[in-house]
């Protein structure tokens, strides 16, 4: 395949690269739930337990990630596309529903998800208008019952079968 | 499910995470070729097209991610588990093999992979043993027609059914 310019390889290699999908909740200052969709949740370290995810500066759910906030990292399941688009769509529509309650820490919590972990922030690196949140893990629980979601080539999909152990 | 601490909820959960497996290579201050798996590979930000890592400070492949150096971010294929586990196994035979000849910047790429990214690291953030790494992306090259690769629930998997475009 041929690629011009440094974006359109990056937005190729990127749109091939399968990621699951979270959902980080949190407060905003006045108390408001805040979130947004992400593909960018990762590990970072096993000792301590932390994990970094990126997040433009001007996403209205950014004041809830400042250092010492607390969020919900949620792992969504195979029958969640539809949380994963609320979370990605109209702010002010994104907690209205039944979808979440008041979970971990006191926080905005999503019901139905294969996991979720609260989480504090530790650190913060701007680089241009976006910025790398590194999370300190203080507690969670998991739902391996529910199946995992993956996204790749643009579209949503389930996990296939196992290649290898 | 029942977890006691916070390292077995984080280890947990991102069993549960699906990831595409990535490899990363570039070179030692002596010319040889170094690079590691990583399923932390992340998006950081499309304008300009940036992505990030993590990885341990004492990995022996680190000095090669320091300020300015430059790496290929290899986005890994369904038949390639091994190429995943020899790059994640014993440092001196991960390039023993016909599996990479010099490539894009003259670095050392990886036959057969479904992408292939040029990034100059540009920025480095220490958090305890570990790092993440900013990169700037510079150029690249795609190779749909390869299958990808995911890793979730401990073991390797190929993609599943779509579930929603």
């Amino acid at each position: 395949m041929t690629i011009v310019t440094p974006q359109e390889a990056f937005l190729a290699a990127f749109s091939l690269h399968p990621a699951g999908v979270a959902v980080i909740t949190g407060l905003l200052d006045d108390g408001s739930p805040a979130g947004f969709t992400a593909t960018s949740l990762a590990s970072f370290s096993a000792d301590p337990p932390r994990a970094t995810v990126n997040v433009a500066q001007h996403s209205s759910s950014y004041p809830a990630l400042a250092m010492g906030k607390s969020v919900i990292l949620h792992f969504l399941s195979s029958d969640q596309v539809g949380i994963s688009r609320t979370m990605a769509a109209d702010f002010s529509q994104r907690f209205v529903g039944d979808h979440w309650a008041p979970g971990l820490g006191g926080l905005p919590q999503l019901h139905g998800v294969r996991g979720a972990l609260l989480a504090t922030v530790s650190a913060v690196t701007e680089v241009g208008d976006n910025a790398a949140i590194v999370l300190d893990i203080i507690d969670g629980e998991t739902h391996p019952e529910n199946q995992p979601l993956v996204y790749v080539d643009r579209r949503y999909h389930g996990v296939g079968d196992i290649i290898a152990d």
